[in-house]
């Protein structure tokens, strides 16, 4: 299996795995079906729509492979039929979902390396790319997204991001780098969820009109 | 009367309406005058504005027409004055803002059709037409959109597009499919409203975490 | 100092300064580090951004220039250290926030102008540039948006960018103009939140379905 196999295989899992978590947070608010693939889909596209949107690439992937709506719509439908069974899958879900943020990141920061865009620019493709997906599932719950509050969601992808980047600096080649730097991100994602790491808040009370 | 200036003057009738119905929306929210002519705008317009940055198609409508945003401002304005006869209007906005869920989403497959989209996002452009705006309604008022909830307004969508795809597909002369398209969604949403038909619901209640 | 040194200089300090009052607002939501930098950057950069996207104008200005992001990001990282001394920094703030909504919206309206865009657009385009930035803000807080509730900031931008539009029209030359429209849109800034001016509201209780 080539590496451009691999990536392609893992990216159609992981919008499928992000569609279904997305799928989850549908029933909690009693969605109806339709509501449930379309925010499905949302979530699962949406991070690379809006990197896309913002650096002008067009056509959007999904209107490229338009089969991608059909994954993810399809996911989240099939979540219906087995959230019965998801508690048991659990450890798989936050795994592929885990898959996700990462790849997508490391998508995004490849990304803008070929549009030869800055540094800066290269790791903020790869956290809108891995972490907007489900800021726009949150918003369109009416919920503060869980990336600001909690978890190293954003910082797990800011890192992966920089390592990137370090490694295109050091002129390595570029499959080798990638599969390290997935490895990598996917290890510091899981050891944050298994040891519940957190980034520090900031807490203010005071209103200042 | 030529079937554009049809279309036109019920393009016209329908931001309007939603504009008035978004308006209603920002007074059960206690928005002020502003906000109220906003909320209008952006509901009517913005479906609309969405689909076209997606397909990358410029200048956007409201741009190239800007008198839309005076209409969208205006029927949102009026509707302060009116709003304690709106009950007994009640029939006709609820039939205004059909046609404009089912004239949004045809007119986005049209345009799809045109720029020689496949099939999936032919229907896609449909719904995002249709039913963007509301959904962004929602988010401004910090609610679940309705959408994803309750209603067969998506459903509609979905299906009226399906149908124009199908005329499309068979061939068929594109004024008349438009007005049987048009009726037959409308139809559609009207008996929906009419015997309180909606999808089934996807309830979870555990927590992936 | 040339004119486009001084606007320079007010731009800096005013995207720090709306990233700051951000941060304040994620602090009140209990945000990690992460989410302050993120809110404040969208915050402070979204307005000119979703202008940018609509107007079809490429490359985005942050992408532009990066190191905006890294002013935003530090601006509101600082809050952090600083937080217990806001409130005595509150006038400067204050004044800041109305830096920004002015001078935004003036940069907004010359984009515009220069484009060739009609008055509505240009205004529009004002508008966009000056609020959009605080309504993610809201949003990403999922609250309802201030700028659709209270205050003269809508109403502020609106009359700032009909000032200029009427600029333009007699022909006054650029940089008196705009340094004219930026005190005048202050000073209503300022007495609007002195005297506590607001825009009558629209209550509405009934449902229309």
């Amino acid at each position: 299996m080539t590496s451009i196999t691999l990536f392609h295989a893992l990216y159609v899992a992981a919008i499928a795995a992000e569609a279904m978590t997305a799928a989850l947070a549908a029933g909690r608010r009693q969605m109806d079906w339709v509501g449930v693939a379309l925010l499905g889909s949302v979530t699962a596209l949406g991070g690379g729509s809006v990197r896309d949107l913002l650096l002008d690439r067009h056509p959007l992937t999904w209107i490229q492979h338009p089969s991608y709506l059909l994954v993810t719509s399809g996911a989240a439908l099939a979540t219906i039929v087995i959230a019965r069974h998801m508690r048991q899958l659990r450890r798989v879900f936050l795994f592929l979902d885990a898959v996700g943020l990462v790849l997508f990141t490391l998508l995004g920061c490849q990304i803008a390396v070929r549009l030869e865009m800055p540094t800066v620019i290269v790791i903020a493709s790869g956290m809108i790319s891995g972490c907007v997906g489900g800021v726009l599932r949150d918003i369109l719950c009416a919920e503060v997204p869980l990336l600001f509050r909690a978890e190293l969601y954003a910082t797990v992808s800011m890192v992966t991001g920089g390592l990137y980047v370090v490694g295109v600096a050091l002129g390595l080649p570029s499959d080798p780098m990638m599969i390290g730097a997935l490895i990598f991100g996917l290890a510091l994602r899981l050891l944050a969820l298994r040891f519940n790491w957190s980034m520090p808040k900031f807490v203010y009370t005071q209103t200042l009109h």
